[in-house]
């Protein structure tokens, strides 16, 4: 009565950065999983997640044996108070889309399918794929077996446009969000990824003390990017982000921040 | 005069780890450099890097239009006694390979052509290739266009192979050595990625504090996984390495440590 799951990290931007094992898992796959709000920018014929992801599949899968089902996104609330509250809110949020996503796997598939979730970048990082299909299991009562495949993340093709190498020599690395930035900067950190930071949180912390390399909407053909000493190239950074908002109606971007100093 | 250099992510273990578009850039390369180490391993038979870089090209390579260069690895004292001069060696080591590399490049190619280097896992995470390239540039002189192109790293094979989200919800992640790793948890890391680490460090952390996720020789037939309590698996995670040394002459691991509390 198993039903098998692959979520297939799909890399960061061009519909060529996902690996050969991801190929092949997506032509292994039955049915496709994805949001309801995804769709509804498909039709529109103005999601660029949507249409990368249908560029991905027609480059990628031999056939079309393969169909697509929207699975209706609960609704969310954005703005939260505290960290305490945002955890909670976030996991009541996966839980309600794992019993949406349980509905569509048990209407739409059948035992012995594989149903396929496309990931951006990879599952590990930020993503919440792995949660909801654990909770599709948990909570949803579904006998789904699953597999991952890796996939490039944006903090990776950031570091490659910047031809950069994320730690110092023997150095750690904190990948951290905006939210958190201040709190692991006072920690002792002086090397950060910050992902998930729609506020450019950078921009509170001594321009003359740190080094940037920023950019955003990664992989696409609007990709911005931006380096330098902070203080001196925030505003390059801000008239980026608004070019790059202009370009596609969306803007995503990723930093690394590095105390300056000899390496 | 200029020649190009392509520094091209190839993944963590498997063939088919390497995205599209590195599949692609392979494709583009005149003469791929490799150190002279490997060489001798692949011609005795026994190097799982230089099978697997071969096997690499032989599957994703049209046509035999490219050579394999060679070249020979500076000595390296590899116990210094302190970080300071375990960075301040790296830096002379990193030198006098890029003055190998360059002479190389000048003898092995003309302006014009395409230089590749293969990297293990990705170029931004602990690897020394993005640094040489540079230096090739500016300690031996040559004029050298160069781009990196991205690979997932053994991090997220580790993570896809546990199903795992590295990051707790909206939580950071530390990444760094085993060198480091007591030094990081004393200033408050609570969720580390642990890499470059022989000597398992984790077996001095309290045992009953830590959870682990544990891999070792990722992406080979002979991977070993091992994940739970600290202080209940190390005994565990001692064996499957020695196992993975026995099979393969060699072993590589990596790991995250949370700290055990309800996430």
């Amino acid at each position: 009565m198993t039903r098998r799951a692959l979520l297939i990290g799909i890399g960061p931007g061009g519909p060529d950065q996902l690996t050969v094992e991801a190929v092949h898992a997506l032509n292994e796959v039955d049915v496709f999983l994805v949001a309801d709000k995804e769709a509804e920018a498909g039709r529109a014929g103005t999601g660029d997640l949507v249409a990368l992801r249908e560029e991905i599949c027609r480059r990628h899968i031999t056939g079309d044996g393969y169909r697509v089902v929207t699975v209706p996104d609960p609704p969310r609330d954005r703005a939260p108070a505290t960290d305490r509250v945002y955890g909670a809110e976030v996991r009541d949020w996966h839980a309600a889309r794992a019993r949406a996503y349980a509905r569509a796997v048990v209407e739409h598939t059948r035992p012995g399918n594989t149903v396929g979730f496309l990931v951006w970048g990879d599952p590990s990082l930020y993503d919440s794929t792995i949660r909801v299909v654990e909770q599709i299991r948990t909570v949803g009562g579904v006998d789904l077996d699953y597999r991952v495949i890796p996939g490039v993340s944006s903090v990776q093709l950031l570091a490659a446009r910047h031809r950069l190498v994320l730690n110092r020599i023997g150095g750690p690395v904190t990948v951290t969000t905006g939210r958190r930035l201040a709190a692991d900067v006072a920690s002792g950190a002086d090397n950060l990824v910050v992902m998930l930071d729609g506020g450019l949180a950078c921009a509170d912390l001594d321009g003359d003390a740190w080094d940037l390399w920023w950019g955003a909407n990664l992989g696409t053909e609007h990709e911005e990017l931006v380096a330098g000493r902070l203080g001196e190239v925030l505003d390059a950074v801000r008239a980026a982000r608004e070019r790059a908002r202009a370009a596609r109606g969306w803007v995503m971007d990723t930093y690394l921040l590095r105390r300056a100093a000899a390496d």
